[in-house]
């Protein structure tokens, strides 16, 4: 029921304001008995918070993982495992003359419209550093699937203007390597100028991630409402800026044939499998353990320094311009928080399969 | 929990197999003392059956709608909402053949691997003919949500290859007027001349459908993880065929600069208004008083006549083909789906939000 | 969150009004792939219908199950499986004079609170007819369970103030030859002489069941807030009229010194057991495998032939005397539905614990 | 569907092992801009840890609240409300030798057969202090509720075989000037000495709770399964030790008749009340305005110093006795929690209703 709280066996409940004393969660229904590396699920948190300096700001977060139940003896006790990562730097003063404001394009005018009160520094709740209790779940999620050949790779597949080829799915380090966790050499070093250009023009520049889940055994997911893409899709435009998503051949598919878009199964290694994946990996709801994939649209950040119009609390037209640094694109470190959410989906529709 | 049920205030619990004894549900939390228009139920029925009758098959459903509770002296009393509409033409024989062949990109293999026992019949749960429980329980939805100003107004945007124009919301009566649903009468000779090609080349069409809802009020949503896009998103996604979602500048919205896709507010007669609406009407997953509007991908129907390549339950190699009638294209047909799908979602957000 | 809905893996979502078209229900969650005995389950309807013939009313009601989805070729689909009960000899016309009286210890009155709009004709969806769903949800989950060697048995324990015997687990056939359900003959006896005295001064009585559930495997339940004594109260106590519950010593516990009430643990045969089994069967909320079993009790039936003061809907003062035949006592009638909460949860916990 | 969360709208979910980092939660759904007393709910966190220095265990533990989120400038903000209180005094080694002992009544052999891995310290997470959290959550339910007019008075009823007079509610300063937080001061002399003959035999003793909530308006509940008394009835089987609950006339009113039992209306100022109250203020799973009143069983307290018998997780037969200072009774401590979690039921339909 509710709107904190994501997934049915799985779970998440997640709590925090960007400037209160801490941004944490409680996970419920891991399995009990399960080794957990914290020092990975650290790890991701630090992946959500850099990609490169340039491009990033600089507000140092820190950002340690504090576990407060649910793990003893090094080992999951199948209880709920809470977790927090203390708030820095809440300078309250620094949003005071933001505290009316209805910036365009955030969320402060409509929680006004749904709560009345609200927490005005630095967005509050409705901020992204809410992701982190997403990164910290999804971590826990990703350790677990893994030992049952389950893996998530998210990359940057576009930013601006600017694609990627498509290619085979890179690994892990590859993407890291890229400031931009874009793989193609080619692509990140226009879209670094891309970003340059948007920098320069106290602008911001948005994206696409592509996300490939490979190892999902066939026979998961549910049928009618919770299809498995209806959930995933569910869990990715619950991301802060993400406006779009498409599976398999998605928003191309719609214009080809049925006979060009069909994914004919054959036989391999005497296994049943397709000889082509447009599906993305899901008929009717259900994996058929070809790999999962799908794209997100991220919108540009919408705070930029340029000068805008917009309106205040007291109904007066004011203009606005963001101060110091923030980001010109937030995509390359939404990569972790995709992975995050999908390994979130597929670890619930496991437990629920078993 | 349950994969048959949608909602949380306002529910919809969905069952029926395409040839079992019928195709129903039971809709709860519907508001007591409401004056049903049933008559305008049945023709939502009706508009699911047909487009044109060249582009749809022609199997005779009659599909009238039982109402077998919830409902005394013409108004809702609070309490669940049973119906039920009968199948027909349930001639097992016909399905004989396809018993045991995993058709490609249908749900045959995928439910095999799930359940195990399945009903082959038609698709069986799997089939399209479970939408018309949606179809029902937004009908109710749209004619309560009505009386708080609230419309719906989906149409076909593209088909194939074919686009239409941008324009401003179309009335009901334009829409269904023309026989895809597409009040742009270029495009739609077009997209008939597409369908005319595809259909003589034994294939089938996939295409896009934009919905927009008007009326709805500022502050309905819900934070974090129930954002109203992403809440619209799954209800979207979990209609069969459907594999991308979009709201406001979506796909597109990516390749923006925050300058251009950032929406400034304004006031206009003394209230609160953006000047551009590229945010679809959602801000940190809440209304903001503007239209709320999307597109759905659908892909090209999967039951085509030319010969396929596919595989049996006894993992032997075999080719078939559609025999009989069978549709081109069902977007057009889906465009009730996608305004019922919709209505569902703001219904519920609204009581929660009451 | 629904009202109607029970359970969270093997669900029950309920629908009908005593007097519309129907009585029925969408069970979702159940297993793919098992052999139904449907006449199993008509007979746990019968059951619930009579006792005796001099207990309960005469009404007619036929009832007979109609399978409306998620069987096919006499196996589940693990599909929601859509049943009604058609409902019979609904003349409207009997109830119109109470049509705006609050009958005392009725829900009219409190329904009328919450809905405004009510189906007034023999208490609507308030009857105790729509136990009715309950009754066929648990016959399949007694099915399913007595396949895992669980089995639950009631039997009525008092009636009025006339207590039976303490005794072991008396067999299913043992209670049904009772008129009673109560297998103490003796008791019986002097419960049916009660049962005669409160009929000549139209009057009416309640009493007590007692349930047992052999089988339970240790490890079933859940910690803190969903216990599995505190699932089976909540299924217990929604039964209409119910209104206590005791698992384990109970009441009479609460007496006891902790010397006496504790279960010391011993091996019996190299397995664990406990030498008494004052817990009912449940430790910590989680079943230790001993029995599980509880008390019921049931308020005396609300409707009675004396005359009562009450008030109407146009706030005045009135007086009413219940006409025809009515229950002196339901408690009898009352056991199957009692065997059936419990086996929808235990059937739930078995799912969830999977 | 978590065991860790109750509750739909107001929802808590509950973290914590009794000798891990702290015991604390996330209350989702209170309300915004409610002004929130923290002292008050404090003093409710002190309430649970103490009724008298001679029956209860002497470890101190302090028992600050940390709020982590959810309210600035004093208010709340309409999102999650995380707590914790740090846990004290984990000296492990002091349960080293209970390591692999099933107790008697408690918990550690079905958690066991559930988790396979557990924290064995004090109990972990089946230790009553996660009852902390409840009574955080219920502090702020009352606050909320009692600006409606909604109040909860719970008191000690009986303990072992001593039962006080029946009463009219007294108010809350006569039962926390009670050690034993029972009004009737001549049964309360006479339980004291009852808990010091316990005492002196190395044994426990349990009891019975009555609570009466006042205030509630008409209308508030649900139909069938989530009756009003279901809901309270699950909320409180729900606490440690608890294993009997009994609303209005209860176990007692099983042997009324219905000419005794029944509550005729009446009016009262215009106003339509009840002339008696057996029903307990609920009717058909819905509030009618009258008090809402229950009693609720606790077994005795597990832990005696007297030798038992066990089995420990080696198959071995062992003997234990309990060292150190431990409850004799636990049943007054248990009074903040009961009005903790009935105030969580009430504000969740409260809610619901709105």
């Amino acid at each position: 029921m509710s709107a904190n709280t994501f997934g049915r066996i799985f779970q998440l409940t997640s709590y925090g304001e960007s400037h209160g004393d801490s941004i944490g969660g409680v996970i419920d229904g891991f399995p009990s008995g399960f080794k957990v590396n914290l020092e990975a699920v650290q790890q991701e948190i630090y992946r959500r918070k850099t990609n490169s300096g340039m491009h990033s700001s600089k507000r140092d977060e820190d950002d340690r993982l504090e576990i407060l139940s649910g793990i003893f003896e090094g080992k999951t006790l199948g209880t709920p495992i809470a977790f927090r990562v203390k708030n820095k730097d809440a300078r309250s003063k620094d949003y005071d003359e933001l505290k009316d404001i209805y910036r365009p394009s955030h969320a402060d005018y409509t929680w006004e419209m749904k709560y009345g009160h609200r927490d005005y520094r630095g967005g509050g709740r409705a901020s992204a550093r809410e992701t982190l209790s997403r990164v910290v779940a999804g971590a826990f999620a990703k350790q677990w699937l893994a030992e049952k050949g389950i893996r998530f790779t998210a990359w940057v597949r576009q930013i601006g203007e600017v694609s990627a080829m498509d290619s085979s799915i890179p690994n892990h380090k590859q993407i890291e390597e890229s400031v931009l966790r874009c793989p193609d050499m080619m692509a990140e070093a226009e879209m670094l100028n891309e970003l340059e250009l948007a920098r320069k023009a106290q602008d911001s520049l948005g994206g696409v991630i592509h996300c490939e889940i490979e190892g999902v055994p066939a026979g998961l997911g549910e049928p009618v409402f919770d299809k498995l893409q209806a959930e995933l899709a569910k869990a990715i435009l619950s991301i802060p800026a993400a406006q779009g998503f498409e599976y398999g051949s998605g928003f191309v598919g719609a214009q080809l044939r049925g006979s060009v878009n069909n994914d004919e199964f054959e036989l391999v290694d005497g296994k049943i499998a397709t000889k082509t994946n447009l599906s993305g990996g899901i008929q009717g709801g259900i994996s058929n353990g070809q790999n999962i994939y799908f794209n997100v649209a991220f919108k540009p950040v919408a705070t930029i320094g340029q000068e805008q119009e917009t309106v205040n609390s007291k109904l007066q037209t004011v203009k606005i311009k963001a101060k110091g640094r923030h980001d010109v694109c937030v995509v390359p470190r939404a990569v972790p928080i995709v992975e995050a959410m999908a390994a979130m989906v597929i670890m619930d529709y496991y437990l629920l399969a078993k």
